[in-house]
């Protein structure tokens, strides 16, 4: 195997499949990268046991490929030494056995490769049921959703992100229990009908590889495994088996106020309210109506001291003094998410979950159950 | 205690004090810092084991007292308060017998005290001997020297910078004994004789607070004590009890050859060379003079591979073949202490210590023990 490659072109393809890479070492292999030069392009793949990803290069201007083969190359050390040289051009050449020669300028690197033969066999292959969505959407859908996944593999379902379309409905549900998100996205056409499980970690992750912008993503689905075809990558992730709770029912629809606010200064307000809690595990808030319609944020922490802010709201829909009690780390989370610069907060009792709402962010959805306290 | 304040100027001296705040939990009230309203200013305290720094602000443009007094605040909850804060000023005032009211705008906190009385007394006392500096001198004498110090409790002395001065000479020498570290100030005047061993941490602490430029820092020196006035902060440290060793004899003035390097292109070439060492606690590179007058640096970890890098020194005074083997840890941290752009690397055997030169880095001197490699 003799290949020639541009340095930034390649280290740009190392840097997204490296997100894949395996840290654990219970099959040394996936630390690896395995880089096959074969009918004129070169694949990178890395893979662990969630995800797998694999870049194509045949860019015909930057690689000079002068003999074929497939080599594992230890991930982060390509990754390094990569990262690490100026050379515009970088040289690769098998050398003996188990390892590879690298040249660039006047560097001259020996690296050992692990075995080929321990490499799993993996296979990106398409579907017929796929759908496209552009890059910003996708991001959008990732964006608002995955960091209301949960944490705890006591549910492992809930670990992930429940993804449906029906119609021209595509509608993207995450929650941990205590919290949901849920984003819809409309189309023009009718898609095929899905309804799968993805790995919150997974969607993160492939939103780090996705650019801001219009590119078309391809999202094959079988039956488990999805797999995202983004510029030059294939991107697939394993799906979680079981059956995601109905959440329909839990999303009130009729309510006691709806309070709009200025979202920053909602934010900085919950913010400061909650610096004593922050700090702490708890992180439970207080928020007031007065009749006046000001509306009152506070928390107490035992032993540190208690904060409280005052607010004017935008609007609010009927005016009944009421006091709710709510985690500000994920009401903060879910205010987050939105675009708009106000958002809608629709109670519905004292200790019934509320939804927020923002004008400009159409069929996105954040739910939270308050707490109860004394 | 009543008391209103400029919020950016609190928030820039909290900082600045915060640096001495124990973040050890033995003597709970130094996670505190110290607030005294006293004769029309606000003196700010922290304090540990190691340094206490106070702030002096008597603004009274920014500061309105309207009653004396003293509590301890605990650090990290008061700065993160002020931090989220966007008040232009901020209201204090005692509440009760152990707490603090803070109003901010529509904010308004009840910050618990911690107990004045647990508060040891701290004297930040000048000293007659003492000398002057500016502080671009003082962070340089910082910076190209702490890094040097041992990080081993084993020979406490060695984790701190021996300062001493003589006649008009002022030199600061640290080492780990692998390596050292030698910078000298000549002044036009004489300076008071002084002897003294600084923990190297407490120096690095100081760097921080003292910003590039002339400013005069006035350093005070006791038996057991260092105090540095810098702007309105008083900053002390602790000395360490002991004799440095003398490290005069081991400086070699006799050398086999001198090669200049252009300091960029060494540093890169040894980043590549150390490239599969670096993440390894091991991290040994060789260094070659060829009889062509090339310089090869190289470094083989098993099991992962082998780097060669070659460079074309800028001059050598002596092209003598001969190899040496050192850390490169230590080689870049010397490096990257000189500001010349070029640097002279003086050998004086395979198994002798070198010294490292900068021609524009007067009277700055590192040096490094080789090791044995077979």
């Amino acid at each position: 195997m003799i290949f020639t490659i541009n340095r930034d072109l390649l280290l740009q393809n190392l840097t997204s499949v490296s997100k894949a890479l395996s840290t654990k070492a219970q099959m040394p292999v996936l630390t690896g990268i395995k880089i096959d030069v074969v009918d004129n392009k070169i694949l990178l793949t890395a893979s662990n046991s969630e995800i797998s990803i694999q870049a194509c290069i045949d860019d015909k201007k930057h690689v000079k490929i002068e003999e074929e083969g497939t080599f594992i190359a230890p991930g982060k050390y390509l990754i390094e030494l990569v990262k690490k040289t100026e050379a515009k051009e970088i040289y690769f050449e098998s050398f003996e056995d188990n390892a590879i020669k690298i040249l660039a300028d006047k560097s001259n690197f020996t690296l050992n490769v692990l075995s080929k033969d321990d490499y799993p066999i993996i296979s990106f292959a398409d579907s017929p049921t796929f759908l496209t969505l552009d890059a910003i959407n996708l991001k959008q859908l990732i964006r608002k959703t995955t960091f209301a996944v949960s944490l705890s593999e006591s549910r492992v379902i809930l670990t992930g992100v429940s993804v449906t379309s029906q119609g021209n409905l595509l509608e993207v549900v995450s929650t941990d229990s205590y919290r949901l998100a849920k984003k819809q996205l409309k189309f023009n056409v009718d898609y095929p009908e899905i309804k799968v499980v993805i790995p919150g970690k997974s969607l993160d992750e492939l939103n780090k590889i996705v650019d801001e912008g219009e590119t078309l993503v391809e999202i094959h689905i079988s039956h488990t495994k999805a797999l995202f075809k983004y510029k030059n990558l294939l991107y697939q992730t394993r799906l979680i088996d079981g059956t995601f709770p109905n959440t329909n029912s839990l999303i009130p629809t009729e309510f006691l106020t709806s309070i709009k606010f200025n979202k920053n200064e909602l934010i900085s307000a919950i913010e400061r309210a909650a610096v004593f809690t922050n700090m702490d595990s708890s992180n439970i808030i207080k928020l007031t109506l007065n009749s006046d319609k000001t509306v009152e944020i506070a928390s107490t922490t035992n032993e540190i001291g208690a904060a409280q802010e005052e607010l004017n709201p935008i609007e609010c829909s009927n005016v009944v003094p009421f006091q709710i009690a709510f985690s500000s780390k994920y009401f903060l989370e879910a205010i987050k998410s939105f675009d708009s610069t106000e958002v809608t907060v629709h109670f519905t009792g004292e200790v019934r979950p509320f939804i927020i709402t923002g004008e400009y962010d159409r069929n996105l959805i954040q739910l939270i159950l308050p707490v109860r306290v004394s």
